[in-house]
């Protein structure tokens, strides 16, 4: 098991919570009385969710679109997190992925400048060009198999070979590129059956699961079918539904004990049909 | 035709070059007379070369890897070949992709703030969540089809309903996502019989060709198999071997010439096959 691996399930357990708070922030939609200050927001949001959460996830979009303003501001953010809560995971939501000797500077910004311990990458380009990310054993390497979004299946549930494209992507990840055994997935939380038939094929692998809240994913079926061995193994993140909650503490609090209920209804259903 | 894809084909017209010069700018490879400024280096590589290209192509990762000065150095390169070179092709190699909310924050990063005339793009997530790049009718989306690297295939070249996945992105892009005609392709240089085969699929569309120099591809290849039915429509990416030649405008007239040379050899046998 790898650092960033490892850092995920302790966090998880030692606060028995599966959730991940995206740091989506855009500076038109928070509060005033921050002044348009994205990186007080973001301090208070973490202060106000941390002790429900066993992961952040800014997306790199909403820095990206405020130029070196945002780097900066994401680059504190991430300074914060590591110096006042190391032990929560951090997820750079970067959808990156391009040629080995480009990955390699992709993966100097993420992991080294900005410092996060996980990152989201395309497959479409294979194993051997994600190769740099793999290689950081310390690091967590999150590719994406189904996608959260409306019109996923175009290409994600094209027949290849008898089965569904995203699923040769789950069978790759899990049996070809995993030598350091750091790699995770995204599955959408909006295709619960998918996500039943992928722990048929990567196991007790950790699955990053967005989609719930603003984009209509339900908790009880990500819980129901999601889960690993373990009753764990999930990241499930919502963004906006606590970013621009009234008490975004509340409403971490309120998912996070939704989310646990709705496993204990899982493990127990599981325990019925094993009996 | 939009106005990017207008814009290409003019500059490519008027100057008779197929020549794409990337900016992949390496802080710590650049010569010791620029004192690692990255900025100066790139206007030293424009005006060495603006006079046989066709379009300039920086890719994200270069300045990503040095956090908010690169994105700054990034930006006051678009400035520079703004104004002092409005009628060449911007290209930012960003490889990008999430869900269309996402997007439209890149988008604007992309677009907007740093001034690009168009954007690369993963397909992974379908033509549905790109909508908020393909919408920008002024904008060229430029969708990786099949790529340069040695494991390309592994994903792209599977097959999907009785043809290599990469064939049906090519479709899809030109059939179903293309309602503005500001779509392009990328189809590496190393590929050239794929380069050949997709001509097929997408008739005369611009594709842009890395892979040429460092990476190996062959330029008559490319030449022989790409050209469109007016004889260009290829935008033929060159980035180290260009940057790092002790005389950058040599190398970069070089490539233009062998290019040409090379497109009039393709005309040439094009003919003899039609009469």
């Amino acid at each position: 098991m790898t650092d960033a691996v490892a850092k995920y399930r302790a966090r998880a357990a030692a606060i028995d919570s599966l959730l991940c708070v995206g740091l989506d922030t855009d500076a038109a939609k928070i509060p005033a009385q921050f002044g348009g200050d994205v990186l007080a927001f973001n301090k208070h949001i973490i202060e106000q969710t941390y002790a429900f959460a066993c992961a952040y996830k800014p997306n790199m979009a909403y820095y990206e679109a405020r130029g070196a303003d945002g780097w900066r501001d994401l680059a504190d953010t991430m300074a914060y997190l590591r110096e006042r809560h190391p032990d929560i995971l951090t997820i750079c939501d970067a959808k990156r992925a391009d040629i080995g000797s480009t990955n390699a500077q992709y993966a100097t910004a993420v992991f080294d400048h900005l410092g996060f311990d996980a990152i989201t990458l395309h497959p479409y380009l294979g194993g051997e060009a994600i190769r740099p990310f793999l290689e950081r054993a310390d690091k967590a390497s999150i590719i994406l198999c189904h996608t959260s979004n409306p019109g996923a299946d175009e290409l994600q549930g094209l027949d290849a070979g008898g089965r569904p494209l995203w699923q040769v992507v789950a069978d790759r990840a899990a049996n070809a590129w995993n030598a350091h055994g750091n790699i995770m997935l995204v599955m959408g939380a909006t295709y619960p059956e998918e996500l039943k038939q992928v722990r048929r094929i990567v196991g007790d692998m950790p699955l990053l699961v967005p989609g719930i809240g603003a984009q209509g994913g339900d908790v009880d079926a990500v819980m129901a079918n999601g889960l690993d061995r373990g009753g764990g193994g999930l990241i499930v993140n919502a963004s906006r539904s606590i970013q621009h909650a009234d008490d975004p503490a509340a409403a971490a609090r309120a998912l996070r004990d939704d989310m646990n209920r709705a496993r204990r209804r899982a493990a127990r259903a599981h325990q019925y049909c094993e009996s």
